[in-house]
């Protein structure tokens, strides 16, 4: 911990001053090689990766890969010769690395959304008491997820405060629980939580979708023991790229998916009429994959090689603090933790037209997106966002905040996806 | 009823005598221009479209514009302006009508895993009979999906003897049965035994898998209520492309998903706590889609537009006849339906060495497939097998079969998928 103090306080002191200062940081900075991969349109300042990465030229080649040969040319042999059969263990061990996680920890599938399911249902059989937790703040489809189940499980849906889950888990139960919030980006400290969980006989699914590849996650020794997240988010997977699911073995091995497909059978091609899940967490995986979009993310993951979860937090940190310092400049309030902070890779500004604020920006090509009721959110996803989009993103920012430029009828049409 | 018999006598009169009898007959098939978008390699017969249907011109052509212009272009813009946002429901739409279905009735999603669960669960909640059957040689999957669901509701899981679902429904409770049996190509009558069960108070939930396609499906006219299926066998959608539900509007309405994710809630971008279902089968959608499979998916269909499914049931039925006919003159023996009778569009021939035989005609450009313990099956999708494949296919098995070309250990040793 002392040493990511003294690492904080030095990418904080990393400020530019100018335009160029912002550019000269960009020169030293140790990741701008991977930015070349990716295949971000000319002029476009690109600050919603926490929603939907950019697709790169590796995650492409994969797909015309997997589209042309392996698809078209080796048809259903594929599944062995390109061994299609073992794509969500082979990405979920690149997928691994980047959460502190053993290789056989990780299985990609399905969406965060079913995964949560899963994981919650199987973790119901293992807790005394019967309830699952939500804080009020989390991701919408994790309490839906959490009610429905409660429902048919007649297990109790507890909605809590935010911020009390560690209070709340006292009393037993299971918790979802986002790393990162997908409004504030407050990272919530894994390690404690699992100790109050593992003395209270409570157990914890955790939602790393706004966390995996920004965040230094070591989900083994901070004691995690399931978890599930989206690859589309900063993994630049692709537009509905499959979720994942992390079960440490110990808790693998004991546990029983709601959901016992085939593909998470022993040996699926036995065609045995009774299910024996396969060791570890493989046994969560359920159909049939999406192999072309699994291919994406196989392709995009490898963009990551050689670079350390410690250097992509770092990175999206100092690029939120440019944000957050602008911000205060121009006295735009923050509701992300401040300059210096440990945060996730977005920061999110208050504006109460913050939706045509937004609209404003992207009508001049820069792409933040937007949050009801009033939280603009800028992603600062560390492997292609440089220093000088922050810069210019936040002058330009400034300017259509002093100029109103934002208070047009056309940037208050709410389009169908915010 | 009248009609189809008439088409079926007509195609059975077909038999080729020949090569060039079969060749001539090619000339005439009216789906022939389909066949040219199909990216089959030179010189392969490929004959296992009921496992893994080929790649297209259109698929691929769909693929490559949403990578690099929905994708890499669009970014986070295309959940609007490419309508991501409404795949789902727009390449339901066109399912539905290879189904005999409503257009509002189909939404594309996740596994055929998964949906089972989806319906079944919700079917449960409708009937008086707490209790799932599945008879014993229904594919695997359904089973397993099944048992899981009826260990954690507290309900029974009945595996019933094949061909007793009609009495076994007389005591209410909730079917998964398919449509075309996996093994033998056997083809259910929805229509009778949707009555059994109305009378009854029972539910079906279909599984189209082997039928969407290649059998004259007509859902509504047959009464059919619940049904789900993949779309990467006669549908050529790709590896693993995401499957759909079918859920009449009168069910959908009064049916609560166990998997409430925020793609099926009436207004997923107003980020609220509580899930309020979106009218009709789009409630069944539950995590963020798959768009670059759902692309494939939506391109691979359009090779179906202009074409009934009565051509494609009869094409299937009149190539499979071929298979059948040689069969016959060989000695070897079907467990599918015979020459002239309705039948889905695969045909299955025992052999006690199949999967050697398999594996021999695999060495030689040949591609049926195994199920165990000794189904040989021969997929005749009907958008681009011709009748002299199957002429050169049977020719080929005939003299390996008497050349004892497959008793060698090559051909024995097991793959991981068969």
């Amino acid at each position: 911990m002392q040493g990511k103090q003294g690492q904080k306080a030095r990418m904080s002191n990393q400020h530019p001053s100018s335009r160029d200062a912002a550019e000269r940081l960009d020169q030293m900075a140790p990741l701008a090689h991977a930015a070349a991969s990716f295949m971000l349109p000319d002029g476009l300042i690109y600050l919603d990766g926490h929603s939907l990465g950019p697709s790169s030229v590796l995650a492409q080649a994969a797909v015309e890969k997997a589209t042309k040969q392996e698809w078209a040319d080796g048809l259903i042999r594929s599944w062995n010769d390109a061994d299609w059969i073992n794509l969500p263990r082979t990405v979920g061990a690149k997928l691994a690395r980047l959460m502190g996680a053993a290789d056989e920890d990780v299985i990609v599938c399905d969406s965060v959304s079913i995964n949560l399911y899963k994981l919650a249902a199987a973790a119901l059989d293992l807790v005394a008491n019967k309830r699952i937790l939500v804080e009020a703040d989390e991701f919408p489809t994790d309490q839906y997820m959490a009610q429905g189940l409660c429902q048919q499980r007649g297990a109790v849906f507890e909605r809590i405060e935010s911020g009390s889950a560690a209070d709340a888990l006292k009393a037993g139960g299971v918790l979802l629980k986002s790393v990162v919030n997908y409004r504030t980006a407050v990272i919530e400290d894994i390690a404690a939580l699992e100790q109050v969980a593992e003395r209270h006989g409570a157990l914890i699914i955790w939602d790393l979708s706004h966390a995996t590849g920004c965040v230094d996650l070591n989900l083994r020794a901070d004691g995690a023991r399931l978890a599930t997240g989206c690859t589309y988010k900063y993994l630049n997977g692709g537009p509905g790229a499959p979720a994942f699911v992390y079960a440490r073995e110990d808790m693998a091995s004991q546990m029983q998916t709601p959901l016992p497909g085939w593909f998470g059978h022993a040996d699926p091609f036995a065609f045995e009429g009774d299910y024996r899940p396969v060791p570890g967490a493989a046994r969560f995986a359920a159909g049939t994959p999406g192999v072309l979009s699994l291919r994406a993310l196989d392709g995009a993951l490898d963009l990551f090689e050689g670079i350390s979860v410690d250097q992509l937090s770092q990175k999206a940190r100092a690029l939120g603090d440019v944000c957050l310092w602008w911000a205060e400049q121009f006295g735009l309030a923050a509701i992300s933790p401040g300059v210096g902070e440990r945060r996730g890779g977005h920061v999110s500004l208050l504006h109460e037209d913050g939706y045509a604020v937004v609209q404003a920006m992207i009508a001049e090509n820069i792409i933040p997106d937007f949050r009801e009721p009033d939280a603009m959110r800028f992603g600062f996803s560390p492997l292609y966002v440089r220093f000088v989009d922050v810069w210019e993103a936040m002058e330009t920012l400034q300017d259509i905040l002093h100029t109103r430029r934002w208070d047009q009828p056309q940037f208050k049409v709410q389009a169908a996806v915010t």
